[in-house]
């Protein structure tokens, strides 16, 4: 005999948390897909080599390499490995496609990924990654990058997680700065990104002191923090910015990219509220190029982002010479779902089986059949129970599956051409005619 | 530059296919859920001693060991594999939670298995497999195989696969009938039933020789093979059975079960012509106890059964002590989806977007983002063109990702205060008032 457990680091639901997970992914979906997105899926594992193609680091020790049995026994090198992310198979998909997409190219791709990561609290060795990205060639629009966090405001907000804000920021704000005091170099500039990056976990003294150390004059550190963690409306900063006396270009183009998104929101319909311009986001990946999201919790800011993304330059230049410029955002659904179950904010389950017919007779079931055939056709998702049993034992199920409605039909009822219709939910039982039976369940069960 | 490519074994679909696949993955869940079935979804790879508990062979060989980059590093043997079924994993998960579940446990699960295949057309190293099981606690009565047949013909009705016919049998019957030629021993019955479930593929006479070789008399064979592909219809074929001269319980009993699940057909309200009573179905699998079922697509017989399962009277005695009899039923899909691909028939893929809002004038964008927020509070799932550029180019983009209406707005028409309609599959162009617009997309897309 075997104890039967699953591997740490993975996420396992009973039913009733496993129907709030899909109810989760399902509205994340049809958010996705009210705004036009395509989806896509790629193989769980990819070849080594085309998966791994950078220099390795902090992802690649994390990798969970794949071989089969046969493979083992001739002593084979693992050729395959499994994603750990959802960017780099997206690239690849883009670049191996390219002829027969169409630009921009517009898809979502809801999977899990896989890190071999030290088993740990809060660290998940497989978890799903909700990513939509919207993709060009050659070149895309930044007026492209209002549209992700409107349609992450509507997707959260069905999905009843409490308040939370949407902080936006563009990068080419902060390295215009740095540029305009003296701080040129790429490289330099993207390790100073990474000090303000750390600001609401270290604080400003510390992170002066690191920027500092970084090269940048105490008086340039002060005004650049002094501008980054000063708190106001999107227009206040916006003017601020305006008014800085820099001529720098890529800083110019940061403030207009910004105003350009503040305005696409606004006719979008997106909730003032919702969003907040905070030059302080500068996301520690140096892939992104211009505008940045992150979104946090308003009552939970200890969760951090729990929805990020941006615009970068290139995608696939791994994979192919053609310029893949794009804007993404993304949701990890496991940590989420975990930290909001954490915080008792799951919403209540919806149930499997709308209505059960229970077997008060078990010469009766060809009638509990044909009356379950009857109800689904009308729409109704129903479960018929056929197992002789005392009826508190189906009732003790119905209670335990969450089903709202039980059907009952005995000889009695059968016979007068009726249905005792048991109402779970305000522990109601009522006697309706057999004919008013659909009638009836639509009623209670509001549908 | 790495080529981009996929490991072979794996399906990718280009988004036109991904939406069809994704159709056919919605209504084969929605067809789970109607029946009241609860999902549930397990990790993809399983501690190596959990998951391997059989003996080994043929599935063993196949099966893929999952290791991190830290692991291989230490020297360490992989602990982890990918899952190779679903049978197994739901097998572990009943009994790892078995006090948390209610019985009857009906749960459905549509997730990817992996097989260390060899690399050959029509094999597939990564397939989804679409499971679903009701399974009781120490009884589940028979009058449940009923419903599952049942649900596949609304499901594969729904697919629109052309006609199908669902084959089932009992191997109680065929238990009781060798056990009535004098083959009492379950092992030879097992390598007797293998052979008959060759009988599409070799031939009667090779069946024979076989069956004849493994202790079968000449005569016994020949009755047996003569009832076995007799053809007639269900109530015929039943009162062949009821009318042979055994008395073997085990054979009373599988005929009452066919008699039971014929009854249940009827009431479940299944088209007469969906299902068939063929007592040469025996499915290889020592697994199966009972019911048995099979699908096959008429106009394809050499795609073989697409949808198999039946009933089973122990679910997880590796694992746990408890007595879980079930019975269940399994979709191939990815191997479904490449056989109806291969032979054309694929219906047409769903759009993404059902509206495409051209960009006529980029300083218009702010219109045709209201547009497109007011639009999707419809209910419609609306793309915005944000890029610069000539409206050809943007047309040819709608042709391409299928989408089937595209509206335009230009200066003078915001002016007149009326929108251009554009339906791209009646290829026609109507100017309306701006006020129209939802009414008129509707009756265009009939939604």
């Amino acid at each position: 005999m075997i104890t039967p457990r699953i591997a740490s680091g993975t996420m396992e639901l009973l039913p009733r948390e496993q129907r709030i997970f899909q109810r989760m992914f399902d509205i994340i979906r049809d958010g996705f897909e009210k705004f036009g997105f395509t989806p896509i899926e790629t193989p769980a594992f990819e070849l080594k080599d085309v998966l791994l193609t950078k220099s390795g680091g902090e992802t690649e020790k994390q990798v969970y390499f794949v071989q089969s049995t046969g493979g083992i026994q001739q002593g084979h090198e693992a050729d395959l490995a499994l994603r750990f992310d959802l960017t780099v198979p997206l690239a690849r998909y883009v670049a191996e496609h390219e002829r027969d997409l169409a630009f921009p190219f517009r898809r979502y791709q809801m999977q899990r990924v896989y890190r071999g990561e030290r088993s740990q609290r809060g660290r998940w060795r497989e978890f799903y990654q909700c990513d939509i990205d919207v993709i060009g060639k050659d070149k895309l629009s930044p007026a492209y990058d209002a549209e992700l966090p409107a349609m992450i405001v509507q997707i959260f907000e069905e999905l009843k997680i409490g308040d939370f804000t949407i902080h936006f920021s563009n990068r080419k704000i902060l390295r215009g700065l740095l540029s305009g005091s003296g701080v040129t170099d790429g490289d330099k500039q993207t390790l100073i990104l990474r000090e303000i990056d750390k600001l609401n976990k270290i604080g400003i003294a510390k992170v002066k002191e690191a920027i500092v150390t970084l090269g940048l004059s105490a008086k340039a550190a002060d005004d650049l923090l002094h501008l980054v963690t000063h708190k106001g409306t999107k227009s206040d900063i916006l003017s601020s910015l305006k008014a800085l006396p820099l001529t720098d270009l890529v800083f110019k183009q940061g403030v207009e990219e910004i105003a350009s998104m503040v305005a696409s929101l606004q006719a979008l319909g997106v909730s003032d509220k919702r969003t907040v311009l905070d030059l302080s986001i500068a996301r520690g990946l140096d892939y992104y190029t211009g505008t940045v999201y992150e979104t946090l919790i308003d009552a939970h800011p200890e969760f951090g982002s729990v929805c990020s993304g941006g615009r970068y330059d290139d995608l696939a230049g791994h994979y192919t010479k053609s310029v893949l410029p794009g804007v993404g955002i993304s949701i990890g659904l496991t940590r989420l779902f975990d930290l909001l179950r954490s915080s008792n904010q799951l919403f209540a389950p919806p149930p499997a089986a709308e209505v059960l017919i229970a077997q008060l007779d078990p010469a009766l079931d060809g009638v509990y059949l044909a009356l379950a055939t009857e109800l689904r056709a009308e729409g109704l998702r129903v479960e018929t129970w056929l197992e002789p049993s005392k009826l508190d034992k189906q009732i003790k199920y119905a209670d335990k599956t969450g089903v709202p409605v039980v059907v009952l039909i005995g000889s009695d009822e059968k016979a007068k051409g009726s249905v005792l219709v048991k109402d779970m939910i305000a522990k109601k039982q009522t006697e309706i005619p057999r004919a008013d039976v659909v009638k009836k369940l639509r009623d209670v069960l509001g549908v």
